[in-house]
């Protein structure tokens, strides 16, 4: 019997759909998507949005529960900005979520209203693993769409199109369409000391160490850009890349690409400018901050980030 | 002796170094790279550049040799934008490479020149891959200077920084970066009766079918994203995703994410917006596409794509 292509020694079916931001049951139908979408979808029974004041969602409060989720009747009071509103897809049932950028100002929010960005949503676990992934869409969107008002290319002002997907100059005919941002993220490995490299930047919390991370470059490939940010940013050399996982990341559009990486040299040199610490973790350091037993003071990224899941992989994989 | 995390069953160490546009020696120094080093790299003795008009490149020409690598004191003729350039990394000596945009028009050209894009670059081999590299990353960053000349956020003139990696708008302080788009590309197999299904776009060369292919969707996995575009095109569903490669694709700026996908539906839907054919290829056909040898007038996309690593590679998987 030949194995199939898709075994794998990976400890999950699939490591993408356990991180935060990742799950996402909206069907996007993006092929299909006409100039009057948003109109409908408007009108359509059971629509929902999600509304945001800048890069933050708007949530209903009562001392029991938080509710993202406003009917249109519900949306004049947060003064709303239709002209680019987003949608979003649609749920299995068939109701429309669209996301929709308001323009009243957070202290003049009535008092059962709360806003809070999507990483604070995620840290504080302040909403289901679906919601959070349609927040991420929708962030991510409403950002593009709020910096790309004029036409690069000749300076006049843009206009939105087929639901929010893509902006339109009437002076030059260019068309700008939405922007993801790939990021390189890996857990570089040293296989025969059994170790992993981590650094913190000058911003992390105090004690925490995460995977090294950093933007592909235009004319990169993956595996270049993971060789090239881990170099520049400690000194050690890769080898060999593994792709692990992906996860959209609304801070304000990136895709985040998680992979292993071979370190076939041992000596740290830090950029001093980018990383505030760098070492590597034996495996039974890595083990008690992935677990959150560490008595260093160490500790490793929160469950949600997809540098945790290299890292709790890479102590799970399966021989 | 524990098996590494690293080994595989991939016929190829790197599938990503084996696509056009992949390989790049320069050395890019992401992190270090000075407000004037666009003037420094100009001032070295050898530093060569890559002159563009548009989007093509400019090639010196005389019957034997085709030449892309201009001395400063050969730009004049040109017109350059030297405003407007590319800081594109070091050669291995130290040696700067520099992609400048030439205003000159095409037919203003003197006779020892010809100009061809990026495409043509690769279809005909007009290049060695390490410089062909190159083209990809200048072609990138000269196309997203040129689109990114106005401030989105507020219609005012940028400025180009740091080489050509930062445009800053004086008038609200808004700060952007290059653009690269991330694409998947994928293979579907049908295991069970050992197929691969491709199709074609209405613009392909006659014969030719290739892998289906799109844009990945803010806030959306790669593996959702090969899910999504595969259902939409073709109507089949995809279960387990195993990325294989990547590579830049400079029209003007994407990184195509290969990857392969089990289907587990047969029944093709194809869109017929987007597609002129849509079929399953049994491993004898594939074959025959892949080695130029088909019968029936079908073909395979050209060894540089990386639809024809995933084909050729799903050939020879190593059980």
């Amino acid at each position: 019997m030949t194995k199939s292509l898709f075994d794998s020694r990976v400890p999950h079916p699939e490591p993408s759909t356990l991180s935060a931001f990742a799950r996402n049951g909206l069907s996007r139908l993006a092929e299909g998507r006409a100039e009057d979408c948003l109109e409908t979808a408007f009108a359509v029974e059971g629509a929902h949005i999600l509304a945001f004041a800048g890069n933050k969602l708007i949530l209903k409060h009562d001392s029991q529960v938080l509710d993202p989720l406003f009917a249109p009747y519900e949306l004049p009071e947060l003064k709303p900005d239709l002209e680019n509103a987003v949608l979003l897809g649609h749920q299995p049932s068939g109701e429309p979520r669209i996301a929709v950028p308001v323009t009243c100002a957070l202290e003049e929010l009535a008092s059962h209203f709360k806003a809070e960005d999507a990483r604070t949503l995620y840290r504080e676990e302040l909403l289901g693993e679906e919601l959070l992934g349609e927040v991420a869409q929708a962030v991510s969107l409403l950002h593009w769409n709020s910096t790309h008002k004029f036409c690069g290319r000749c300076g006049s002002a843009t206009e939105s199109r087929i639901g929010g997907y893509k902006r339109v100059c009437p002076s030059c005919d260019n068309q700008l369409f939405p922007r993801t941002d790939p990021v390189v993220i890996m857990l570089a490995v040293d296989e025969a000391n059994d170790r992993v490299l981590m650094g913190r930047s000058h911003r992390f919390p105090e004690g925490m160490y995460s995977c090294l991370a950093g933007f592909v470059e235009p004319g990169e490939t993956i595996e270049d850009a993971v060789r090239r940010e881990t170099l520049e940013e400690s000194g050690i050399q890769i080898g060999r890349v593994r792709y692990h996982a992906s996860q959209p990341w609304p801070m304000p559009h990136s895709l985040m690409i998680g992979c292993f990486a071979e370190a076939v040299t041992l000596d740290i040199a830090r950029d001093e400018s980018e990383l505030a610490d760098c070492r590597w973790f034996t495996r039974e350091q890595a083990e008690a901050m992935a677990e959150n037993r560490s008595t260093d003071g160490t500790t490793a990224p929160l469950k949600g980030a997809i540098a945790y899941r290299l890292l709790r992989d890479w102590l799970d994989w399966v021989d």
